[in-house]
Protein backbone atom coordinates (compact mmCIF):
# COMPACT_ATOMS: atom_id res chain seq x y z
CA UNK A 1 0.00 0.00 0.00
CA UNK A 2 3.00 2.53 0.51
CA UNK A 3 1.11 3.11 3.61
CA UNK A 4 3.14 4.79 6.90
CA UNK A 5 0.73 4.39 9.53
CA UNK A 6 1.00 2.42 12.23
CA UNK A 7 -2.35 1.13 13.32
CA UNK A 8 -2.87 -1.53 16.18
CA UNK A 9 -5.33 -2.67 18.01
CA UNK A 10 -4.46 -2.41 21.98
CA UNK A 11 -6.90 -5.40 24.17
CA UNK A 12 -6.88 -3.87 27.72
CA UNK A 13 -7.90 -5.25 31.00
CA UNK A 14 -8.75 -3.04 33.75
CA UNK A 15 -9.77 -3.53 37.51
CA UNK A 16 -13.77 -3.54 37.73
CA UNK A 17 -13.27 -1.34 41.05
CA UNK A 18 -10.99 0.78 39.23
CA UNK A 19 -12.84 1.45 35.73
CA UNK A 20 -14.20 4.91 36.29
CA UNK A 21 -11.12 6.50 37.28
CA UNK A 22 -9.23 4.36 34.33
CA UNK A 23 -11.83 6.04 31.82
CA UNK A 24 -11.23 9.48 32.90
CA UNK A 25 -7.67 8.85 32.37
CA UNK A 26 -7.94 7.35 29.46
CA UNK A 27 -10.28 9.70 27.69
CA UNK A 28 -8.44 12.82 28.59
CA UNK A 29 -4.50 10.71 27.18
CA UNK A 30 -7.32 10.87 23.72
CA UNK A 31 -7.99 14.21 23.52
CA UNK A 32 -4.59 15.44 24.17
CA UNK A 33 -3.26 12.95 21.97
CA UNK A 34 -5.41 14.11 18.82
CA UNK A 35 -5.45 17.60 19.74
CA UNK A 36 -2.39 18.21 20.63
CA UNK A 37 -0.22 15.53 18.24
CA UNK A 38 -0.03 15.82 13.82
CA UNK A 39 1.07 12.02 13.78
CA UNK A 40 -1.86 10.83 15.98
CA UNK A 41 -4.85 10.02 13.40
CA UNK A 42 -7.61 8.03 15.39
CA UNK A 43 -8.06 6.43 19.02
CA UNK A 44 -10.85 5.13 18.89
CA UNK A 45 -11.57 3.36 22.63
CA UNK A 46 -14.64 1.09 23.43
CA UNK A 47 -15.50 -1.10 26.02
CA UNK A 48 -17.57 -4.52 25.97
CA UNK A 49 -20.74 -3.87 27.06
CA UNK A 50 -21.04 -7.20 29.12
CA UNK A 51 -17.72 -6.72 30.90
CA UNK A 52 -16.85 -3.34 30.80
CA UNK A 53 -13.54 -3.93 32.03
CA UNK A 54 -12.53 -5.55 28.57
CA UNK A 55 -11.25 -2.09 27.00
CA UNK A 56 -9.89 -2.30 22.96
CA UNK A 57 -8.83 0.71 21.26
CA UNK A 58 -8.45 0.36 17.21
CA UNK A 59 -5.21 2.81 17.16
CA UNK A 60 -3.70 5.00 14.15
CA UNK A 61 -0.36 6.57 13.79
CA UNK A 62 1.23 8.35 10.83
CA UNK A 63 4.39 6.20 11.26
CA UNK A 64 6.44 4.71 13.35
CA UNK A 65 8.37 7.78 14.45
CA UNK A 66 4.49 9.38 15.29
CA UNK A 67 4.16 6.99 17.62
CA UNK A 68 7.55 6.61 19.39
CA UNK A 69 6.86 10.86 19.65
CA UNK A 70 3.33 10.11 21.35
CA UNK A 71 4.60 7.51 23.82
CA UNK A 72 7.24 10.68 25.13
CA UNK A 73 4.58 13.01 25.92
CA UNK A 74 3.69 14.19 28.97
CA UNK A 75 0.17 13.57 28.50
CA UNK A 76 0.86 10.30 27.79
CA UNK A 77 3.15 9.43 30.18
CA UNK A 78 0.56 10.63 32.86
CA UNK A 79 -2.19 8.03 31.41
CA UNK A 80 0.50 5.23 31.39
CA UNK A 81 1.56 5.86 35.28
CA UNK A 82 -1.42 7.07 36.30
CA UNK A 83 -2.84 3.76 35.05
CA UNK A 84 -0.30 1.27 35.56
CA UNK A 85 -2.20 -0.04 39.08
CA UNK A 86 -5.20 -0.55 37.34
CA UNK A 87 -4.72 -2.64 34.48
CA UNK A 88 -4.56 -6.32 34.55
CA UNK A 89 -3.77 -7.40 30.98
CA UNK A 90 -2.58 -5.59 28.31
CA UNK A 91 -2.07 -6.90 24.46
CA UNK A 92 -1.24 -5.38 21.78
CA UNK A 93 -2.23 -6.31 18.05
CA UNK A 94 -0.09 -4.66 15.35
CA UNK A 95 -2.77 -4.85 12.21
CA UNK A 96 -2.71 -3.63 8.60
CA UNK A 97 -5.74 -1.85 7.51
CA UNK A 98 -7.89 -3.36 5.16
CA UNK A 99 -10.17 -0.07 4.75
CA UNK A 100 -10.88 2.72 7.73
CA UNK A 101 -14.20 4.48 6.40
CA UNK A 102 -15.98 6.41 8.18
CA UNK A 103 -18.59 9.96 7.55
CA UNK B 1 -24.90 8.93 27.32
CA UNK B 2 -27.93 9.03 25.57
CA UNK B 3 -26.21 7.55 22.83
CA UNK B 4 -28.39 5.94 20.33
CA UNK B 5 -25.18 4.47 18.22
CA UNK B 6 -24.67 0.86 18.25
CA UNK B 7 -21.08 0.33 18.31
CA UNK B 8 -19.72 -3.76 17.77
CA UNK B 9 -16.51 -5.39 16.86
CA UNK B 10 -16.79 -8.01 14.43
CA UNK B 11 -13.85 -10.66 14.79
CA UNK B 12 -13.80 -13.08 11.83
CA UNK B 13 -11.88 -15.62 10.97
CA UNK B 14 -10.94 -16.45 7.40
CA UNK B 15 -9.74 -19.48 5.41
CA UNK B 16 -6.15 -18.74 4.87
CA UNK B 17 -6.58 -19.57 0.93
CA UNK B 18 -9.21 -17.05 0.21
CA UNK B 19 -8.26 -14.27 2.10
CA UNK B 20 -7.55 -11.79 -1.00
CA UNK B 21 -10.87 -12.61 -2.01
CA UNK B 22 -12.56 -12.09 1.34
CA UNK B 23 -10.87 -8.84 1.62
CA UNK B 24 -11.81 -7.17 -2.00
CA UNK B 25 -15.63 -8.31 -0.88
CA UNK B 26 -15.21 -7.04 2.29
CA UNK B 27 -13.89 -4.13 1.04
CA UNK B 28 -16.69 -3.74 -1.35
CA UNK B 29 -19.11 -3.91 1.03
CA UNK B 30 -17.55 -1.41 3.40
CA UNK B 31 -17.55 1.25 0.60
CA UNK B 32 -21.19 0.92 -0.34
CA UNK B 33 -22.39 0.58 2.76
CA UNK B 34 -20.81 3.82 4.04
CA UNK B 35 -21.18 5.77 0.67
CA UNK B 36 -25.24 5.01 0.55
CA UNK B 37 -26.40 4.35 3.88
CA UNK B 38 -27.13 7.17 6.26
CA UNK B 39 -27.22 5.12 8.72
CA UNK B 40 -23.95 3.40 9.02
CA UNK B 41 -21.62 5.51 10.08
CA UNK B 42 -17.89 3.94 10.79
CA UNK B 43 -17.06 0.60 9.57
CA UNK B 44 -12.72 0.15 10.12
CA UNK B 45 -11.26 -3.58 8.87
CA UNK B 46 -7.92 -4.53 9.78
CA UNK B 47 -6.11 -7.66 9.57
CA UNK B 48 -3.66 -9.10 12.34
CA UNK B 49 0.09 -8.54 10.90
CA UNK B 50 1.47 -11.71 11.50
CA UNK B 51 -1.98 -14.06 10.98
CA UNK B 52 -3.83 -11.75 8.62
CA UNK B 53 -6.35 -13.96 8.26
CA UNK B 54 -7.67 -12.62 11.58
CA UNK B 55 -9.85 -9.95 10.67
CA UNK B 56 -11.41 -7.30 13.18
CA UNK B 57 -14.29 -4.66 12.00
CA UNK B 58 -14.89 -1.54 14.48
CA UNK B 59 -18.80 -0.94 13.39
CA UNK B 60 -20.72 2.27 14.35
CA UNK B 61 -24.13 2.40 13.24
CA UNK B 62 -26.26 5.62 13.61
CA UNK B 63 -29.36 3.24 15.59
CA UNK B 64 -30.53 -0.45 15.97
CA UNK B 65 -32.92 0.47 13.50
CA UNK B 66 -29.70 1.62 10.65
CA UNK B 67 -28.12 -1.96 11.61
CA UNK B 68 -31.39 -3.67 10.65
CA UNK B 69 -31.27 -1.67 7.53
CA UNK B 70 -28.04 -2.41 6.74
CA UNK B 71 -27.87 -6.26 6.87
CA UNK B 72 -30.86 -6.04 4.44
CA UNK B 73 -29.21 -4.33 2.16
CA UNK B 74 -27.98 -5.49 -1.33
CA UNK B 75 -24.48 -5.01 -0.68
CA UNK B 76 -24.37 -5.94 2.92
CA UNK B 77 -26.16 -9.07 1.90
CA UNK B 78 -23.89 -10.10 -1.44
CA UNK B 79 -21.37 -9.92 1.16
CA UNK B 80 -22.56 -11.82 3.78
CA UNK B 81 -23.30 -14.59 0.88
CA UNK B 82 -20.83 -14.57 -1.25
CA UNK B 83 -18.22 -14.98 1.91
CA UNK B 84 -20.44 -17.47 3.62
CA UNK B 85 -17.70 -20.67 2.38
CA UNK B 86 -14.84 -18.52 3.52
CA UNK B 87 -15.75 -17.74 6.62
CA UNK B 88 -14.52 -19.78 9.26
CA UNK B 89 -15.13 -18.30 12.61
CA UNK B 90 -17.23 -15.55 13.43
CA UNK B 91 -17.74 -13.21 17.41
CA UNK B 92 -19.22 -10.27 17.05
CA UNK B 93 -18.94 -8.11 20.53
CA UNK B 94 -21.30 -5.37 21.49
CA UNK B 95 -19.41 -2.60 22.69
CA UNK B 96 -19.61 1.18 24.48
CA UNK B 97 -17.84 3.90 23.13
CA UNK B 98 -15.73 5.66 25.67
CA UNK B 99 -14.54 8.02 23.29
CA UNK B 100 -13.89 7.24 19.50
CA UNK B 101 -11.80 10.68 18.46
CA UNK B 102 -9.67 10.72 14.96
CA UNK B 103 -8.47 13.94 12.47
Amino acid sequence: MGDERMVRIAEIEVHPDQLDAYSLLLAEEIVASVEREPGVLMLHAVAHKDAPHYIRILEVYASQDAYQTHIETPHFLKYKLGTADMVTGLRLIEVDPILLAAK
